[in-house]
């Protein structure tokens, strides 16, 4: 495929020096063992490893700063690393450097359950922090599939299957701190809920991919959690009469808290996965949120919806044990997807496009994929028009692997051309920077690599992401 | 007080042949009248009028390229003006220049009902942009007290009593069209409702203040108008009641629509001026948005909390009539306060807190205003913990208006003390400037100067403005 391959031939020596200086530095939590740089260029997906030449283990801010200053001094490639669960290769180290683990960096800073805010250091996760919070009422609603680390997620703008009803993590960060290439540290705001003080940095380092900083700490706010939870599952007897059914729901406004789409492909996959007992047909995954007046109202009023347009019996129910397997399955839909073709890499993708669009363009692709004669499972946060796409590729089959690169242009290209993104929650890392500037436009990606530049002159952080510069 | 006072000496030769040219270029459309010239200097609030040289009237993207293509080309300051209330001098001309008058661009170019989006030219004002939208059933929701134009309200940030529910401008906007310094235009994002595509520049340029580029379109959220909306009036024996009263209804998580303070001042200018026949006490108003039952759950519980807190009677109502004289008045306040001293200004300031430490940051408030022998009426936005406060001042009184600033140092101060922003939504201007440091730290300015810097070389983009550079 189209990765972009390692331009990486070594390190000249000032960059060896670099190394030596962070090895005296940080001893044992220095390592150059493969094992351990393998680990750290891991991408969950298709993309290849390109491992760093070394791993730091932070404990601190301080680590952070001094890493920082010393790379920048060498001109070393620098890669926050947290979970290591992004998918477009966001954790790669094309040019070599170093990969900066912040994993230890997980204390549960503070928590204001008056102010409905937390402040966390970047290795906590997400499940971590709603654990930490169980006996508080609150809860963070930002959950992409993986466990990831709270860090990784404000980086790569994530988002996930709350998103339509509580946002994404733009939407949830209040502030971050971050050391910049210069070695400062920056706080972009302080706790309260709005202010207009300045430019909005905090919003300009989410999704930044590490590519202007490192973020060391952020303020989140939280959430309730709400008097009733209701969640069931609607079959469809076709997936535009799922797609419509989404559409009409978001348009009439009901604040459903979460509404996934799964196509037959990934019902049957979850059934083998989570013994879910399903009917393999296209269906919905749909949660509200209210009091218990409110949350039987919208039930019902989605519950319409569907049977207009070929769903049903849409069957719900309030008690947590079912709801939750039900969602952690839906968080294994793509382990389960995997296993429909046992030793495929799955080239996972996401697109987003106006909710109008999104019955189109799932059956475009779907019309795409059986040309193609793929197996490729699409399961989506379809409240948002964003869904996924999983082709199983056998990338030892070079013919294939470039069929799934030419239909992941065509995808991208599709949700562009509906005016929507070629992605909607996984980021650009190396997979989508060729699809930027036909998104964008020239001048709002020359506007993106300027700010790069002011921020980082020796382009030393993650350099090779979002855009090509430098090369 | 110390407004940065024009440092504008008259134009060099460089600059006044760039005034030549766009005289040649845009005829009847330019002018240089002092009345044209001193109307766009205006300021609503106490800051000296710095007028610009000229001003240009715009009748589309194009004439925004050519002028700030002549501006860049002969080193000439260019200043965007939408309606002229903005209040902390954000479209004065302290180092002369040109204003280029936006108003006749005020096409709402599209709406799209079944997205929940539309597209608008900047000069478009929020109340033209509802009118336009009354028969789609959906609504704007930002609402700053001016019936100001959608751009200067992207461009500042701008928020208002619905922020509580609905969010800022920031949350609002899902993309903007702007010229950038060097006449390149730029599109940020197109109509996805989540994006990861790179670098957050829609908003980088929501609060940029008109220093980064100038906006010539933009792309909307829009809301469903709720099937039912209860608004009312509350009470209180104290201040410090209504202040924890909106704090237990925030972290209740009841989904008010609206929670705004009134101290007694206030509600004292408001029965004067729009005849509102209220008990002259602490007051909150407050709105409710959803379904019928769901409106008098919200607002039984409100009741309840407000008479734990010696609030009440709550008295509400779902008619729209009085709903609407009620919010009408709360948009006049600025005007009613005036009137409590004629003669005087409204030396208008506004700061946001943790809503947790709100009671505490009005209290030593009050008490400062006491001390000072201030009229100095109390308003605000408390469910995001955001207030003004409006010193009424005679500007002839030297010592009075030192002062008055003294004063405002105080209040941004506090607000920053207790982790909150020197500006919750009127933006830094020219007002705010001494305080950003002193909230957001050296290397976060810095890392902003270094923004402006890359996409503005020359520095034309409304100088002087957020932060004093180039002097």
């Amino acid at each position: 495929m189209a990765v972009p391959q390692s331009t990486h031939e070594g390190l000249d020596s000032r960059q060896s020096a670099g190394l030596a200086v962070l090895k005296e530095r940080f001893h044992n939590r220095y390592s150059d063992a493969a094992a351990v740089r393998e680990q750290h260029g891991h991408t969950t997906t298709w993309h290849a490893n390109q491992a760093p030449d070394a791993v730091i283990f932070a404990q601190g801010e301080g680590d952070v700063v001094e890493t920082v200053r010393i790379c920048a001094d060498h001109g070393l490639p620098i890669i926050a690393f947290g979970t290591g669960t992004s998918l477009e290769g966001q954790v790669n180290a094309p040019r070599g450097g170093v990969s900066i683990d912040m994993a230890a960096m997980n204390a549960v800073v503070r928590v204001s359950p008056e102010d409905l805010d937390c402040t966390v250091q970047p290795g906590v996760t997400r499940k971590q922090l709603n654990t930490h919070l169980r006996d508080t009422g609150l809860f963070f609603p930002i959950d992409p599939g993986a466990d990831a680390s709270l860090g990784g997620m404000a980086a790569t703008r994530a988002s996930g299957t709350n998103a339509v009803r509580y946002g994404t993590m733009k939407d949830n960060v209040l502030a971050v701190r971050a050391v910049l290439a210069n070695g400062e540290v920056m706080t972009t705001a302080q706790r309260a809920r709005k202010t207009s003080a300045g430019y909005d940095l905090t919003r300009l380092m989410i999704g930044s991919e590490g590519t202007l900083g490192i973020i060391t700490e952020l303020t989140l706010k939280l959430h309730g959690i709400p008097e009733t939870i209701a969640g069931g599952v609607c079959p469809f007897t076709s997936i535009s009469g799922a797609c419509n059914a989404v559409i009409a729901t978001i348009q009439c406004g009901i604040p459903v808290a979460r509404i996934e789409l799964l196509d037959t492909a990934q019902v049957r996959a979850c059934n083998a996965y989570s013994k879910l007992g399903l009917d393999e047909v296209p269906t919905l995954f749909v949660e509200f949120h209210g009091t218990e007046a409110g949350v039987g109202e919208q039930a019902a009023l989605f519950g319409e919806i569907a049977e207009s347009h070929g769903g049903g019996p849409f069957k719900w129910e309030t008690e947590a044990e079912k709801r939750t397997a039900l969602w952690q399955a839906r968080h294994d839909a793509y382990w389960a997807a995997l296993q429909l073709r046992p030793g495929a890499k799955g080239v996972a993708t996401d697109v987003c496009v106006p909710v109008s669009r999104l019955a189109d363009c799932i059956a475009e692709t779907i019309s795409d994929i059986e040309d193609c004669g793929f197996l490729a499972p699409i399961v989506g946060h379809v409240g948002d028009g964003n869904f996924h796409v999983l082709p199983l590729i056998d990338m030892n089959d070079a013919q294939e692997v470039a069929r799934a690169e030419a239909f992941l242009s065509r995808l991208a290209e599709r949700a562009v051309a509906m005016e929507g993104t070629c992605t909607g929650e996984h980021g650009v890392g190396q997979g989508k920077v060729k699809y930027l500037k036909r998104e964008l436009g020239e001048a709002s990606v020359a506007a993106m690599i300027a700010i790069k530049r002011a921020l980082d002159p020796g382009n030393i952080m993650n350099p090779g992401k979002i855009f090509a510069i430098g090369e």
